[in-house]
């Protein structure tokens, strides 16, 4: 691992995920926006409301990847354990955050809302955490070491994702460039293979789509050089090309 | 764990799930089915194409669940190495399988379509492996002891995930209430958690929905006796008309 590559992996916590009650929509935003800014989304797991099973999972993660962001499980409800997880995984108590007291305190009263107990829930979080703001609904996410604690709701996810972003070290990007083929994979298998055998450094994928009854294929080539990357490219559409010239013949 | 309970765990494979590139549509289709037909899913992870880490998942997945589902890279391009992958978690090799063979050089041949090595890499799967049937392009699926190997495309994956349930052992279905309650999860915490206490043999879930600038709640209740069931959720219905007295006062 270089400094050009930062990894990353995400823990989405919730039954309604695994249930099936609620698709996930979080991962694939996450996804989307790690590699926009460089980030090498390695890994996601998603596990139930159970505390030894946060915790488990959070502590494989946090030593693999430079970061960890986790989604759901911070509400003021009895199945919200995320917080006192986390806390666990680290070692270290749980406990109402004076911080974010203050800031939800004066949220509530502007609202004339009572702050009670249960709101005061999601005040909590592992000593030594640093908030995530949370412009939507107020009660911060936080972040302990490299493991970014984010809400499950997308709107309140995708607010905090964007206040966490700005402060990661990055790497260098993966670009990617994306050729149509309108072959199936089985005709394009080997002369891809060749293809990805000469440029090394670069990833190349293949997608199959069927669509109206018939196989093709979308080819993505990923690296981090430029160069290398449209110099892939052009095999690849080059191979395009003389499979269609071939059909022609 | 009684017989009452059977659990699982989904393996997702694929790089174009952790760039962002492809949106899983699979985890939520199998977490559906799964809850139907009433088998736990219990974790999911979503692993790179590299075979290490698949190896890994898959090992680790196999010896804590009943059942493990896995989606993505069987096809017959180089980024496709599930079925080495499998094989290797197993300590078999992998082969071409002699039925797969004939059923696709039958297939390919009807169509006057040359069986390319790279077609016959589609037969290839872990020694021991029986079919998957795939209704859809042909090139079968397999599963090896507890695994059951899928293809990534929706609609191949769905084919496959409705031939191979049939097979399964099932437990009993955590069968389950939703209740709509017009209050923020702050304003029912404390209540919904004195009926968890009361009801510990179900399952009380509360999803805080952000909607036009304010917070309601879905709450469902899931228990594996239909008549816990029903007693919990007539609770729940009693706390949100509770509240809803208290705030009309």
């Amino acid at each position: 691992m270089t400094d050009d590559v930062v990894t990353a992996a995400m823990l989405a916590i919730g039954d309604e995920l695994l249930s099936g009650r609620t698709k996930d929509k979080n991962i694939g935003h996450l996804a989307d926006i790690l590699t926009a800014v460089g980030i090498d989304l390695e890994e996601v797991r998603i596990v139930p409301d159970e505390e030894d099973r946060i915790v488990e999972a959070v502590n494989a993660l946090r030593v693999r990847y430079e970061y960890v962001f986790t989604s759901g499980g911070i509400g003021p409800t009895h199945d919200d354990i995320t917080a006192d997880a986390i806390a666990k995984a680290f070692g270290v108590p749980c406990e109402h955050d004076a911080a974010a007291m203050k800031l939800m305190a004066d949220n509530y009263a502007s609202r004339s809302i009572e702050f009670t107990e249960s709101r005061q829930r999601m005040a909590r979080m592992p000593r030594g955490s640093s908030h995530i703001d949370n412009p939507v609904s107020t009660a911060p996410g936080f972040h302990i070491g490299n493991v970014y604690v984010m809400a499950g709701v997308p709107s309140v996810f995708q607010a905090m994702v964007d206040n966490v972003i700005p402060t990661l070290r990055t790497g260098k990007k993966l670009l990617s460039r994306s050729v149509n083929c309108p072959y199936g994979e089985g005709a394009i298998a080997v002369p891809l293979r060749e293809i990805q055998t000469a440029y090394p450094d670069t990833i190349i994928g293949s997608y199959p789509k069927y669509e109206n009854g018939k196989f093709a294929t979308e080819l993505v080539i990923r690296a981090r050089d430029e160069q290398r990357l449209a110099a892939a490219e052009a095999a690849v559409r080059q191979m395009v090309t003389d499979i269609a010239l071939d059909d022609m013949r």
